[in-house]
């Protein structure tokens, strides 16, 4: 297939795109580079299936005409960064919700059917019924990250209804594993290279959260790309969390330190912050996906591959 | 209180004005008067504590100032064309997504603290739960109205959870009574009066729809505005259904003819029409609010105002 992937250099995206040149398919990545990260595809550009095109979503007569010709999208480009939403309370409308119109729209008007979008467990809110399963009640959004999300959600499954768009919407918790580079476990690292003798952690450290290794959630994505579902929506996530505290214990254990844990206190960590994150991840099983990484295993192979990448660490500190 | 009304020249809005008006409060209508028209607020603009502000909800400089001072935001102004949202794909998303957060904005940076906010049960999808609650299951959208007012729901939402803002989201079912201007009751009136001997009917009849008078509608929206419930969502409804061909007769007598009815055929009128649309209205009522309109009594007094307003229905006519 040739297969066009937004945010392809990022995080999630090349990890994908590796995959995906490694199963003989054509890609086009699609990324402005600005979170995500030129080195991130140095194998993949040496690849003669491999292209990349460097311009934004919101350029939608660029992004019109760069779609042309493929067989499926998908579309993993985002403004990921819930805890600082209300820094650029306007970003995440514009990068989440229309970037998401613009893809759908290039599709529509280039008559490319298959849609993979990477949506979150955020727009559960903060779900009564855990592990929450994809028919969990109507949310109350509470992040804008979240708010946005479920929006894009939205337009997709109204372009699926009238248009001939037939979508996967993953809804992932947090993903960890080689070329991670923002989140809490990024931020510990980095915090406890510069200082291993004390961590400051928000939160109580009762926060539960659950997370998936990139190459589980490479391997459900690729699973359903050949697929023709119409309009589905499909959890991703381990069968279990683990509680903020426990995963401090297994990052400072992996870089041999043993640092004073402070608690900033409180049951969250932001506003906004789901204290429990956990996802009923049945309905892929049924697909006969299986995740391979535990959540401490996740952990521990991010904390190995942060360590042995300096500069992603680098830009980590510089950020703080 | 001084109260903002964005929309506040609609049909909606205009009534919610001449109410709020005689309740002694002081208002505000923000309307660009494309679809909302200067002669509904006729009465209100002889009263010293109405203001007009002729402007675009996308100007978010001349919004953030107009709404500077006031106590309560009844945000109504809104794209509410379900049935044509595919000839202009992008509308929705601006006029009620980005204006949405155009709102939100000039509340947050003027501590302002109220909002209502008039959703749609459009948002439940083609929910299989009906009467329809408001904690249905985590619905699909069907159209880009459904998408872009629940999408402005969940930004309200996350508002409601980081800044002082207070909201309640309402979901109505349509509105129908005087100062009515888009939708099946002004289509078929003004069709009926060009040919009373046959009307065609999209869909099969068998549509099963719910209908609000716009006084009921009013009185709900009057009876919340001095609360602070923090994030609320009401439905808002009669407790039934009619079907469109019962509609479609009442209509007819009303208007004395007795035309020849030709269905369309198929289960729904339009891609993303909702065959049968039924709230369940309970959490308003208690609060002791109480429709005083049946819909064959709010179908016969939308009737009655239409053919008593022809420049209405002219403009209906034109339109088609």
């Amino acid at each position: 297939m040739k297969i066009f992937v937004t945010g392809g250099a990022g995080f999630i995206g090349s990890n994908l795109v590796d995959a995906l040149l490694n199963e003989s398919h054509e890609v086009t990545v699609y990324d402005r580079l600005t979170t995500g990260r030129v080195e991130f595809l140095s194998a993949a550009a040496e690849h003669p299936r491999f292209r990349m095109i460097e311009a934004d979503l919101l350029d939608a007569d660029r992004l019109t005409a760069a779609v042309a010709g493929h067989d499926a999208v998908v579309h993993l480009a985002a403004n990921a960064d819930v805890r600082f939403g209300w820094s650029h309370p306007r970003r995440d409308v514009r990068q989440n919700v229309e970037a998401t119109q613009n893809v759908l729209e290039a599709m529509r008007l280039n008559d490319v059917a298959r849609l993979v979008f990477s949506s979150t467990g955020s727009v559960y809110g903060e779900c009564p019924t855990i592990p929450t399963p994809e028919d969990a009640p109507f949310p109350r959004q509470t992040s804008l990250y979240g708010a946005s999300k479920a929006a894009a959600e939205g337009l997709i499954s109204a372009y699926a209804e009238a248009t001939p768009i037939s979508a996967t919407r993953f809804r992932f918790v947090s993903i960890l594993g080689p070329r991670y580079t923002h989140g809490h476990v990024i931020d510990f690292v980095a915090r406890l290279l510069v200082d291993p003798t004390t961590l400051r952690v928000l939160g109580d450290g009762t926060q539960r959260k659950s997370y998936l290794h990139v190459s589980d959630c490479v391997a459900a994505i690729i699973a359903r790309l050949p697929e023709d579902p119409g309009d589905e929506v499909i959890n991703l996530g381990v069968d279990g969390y683990c509680e903020i505290s426990e995963s401090v214990g297994w990052i400072a254990k992996r870089m041999g330190v043993d640092p004073r844990i402070d608690y900033a206190g409180g049951d969250r960590g932001w506003v906004g912050d789901n204290p429990f994150i956990y996802l009923d991840a049945s309905h892929m099983r049924t697909h006969g996906w299986q995740p391979k990484y535990t959540i401490q295993a996740a952990v521990e192979d991010t904390v190995d591959w942060l360590l042995a990448n300096e500069s992603v660490l680098e830009a980590a500190i510089i950020d703080d």
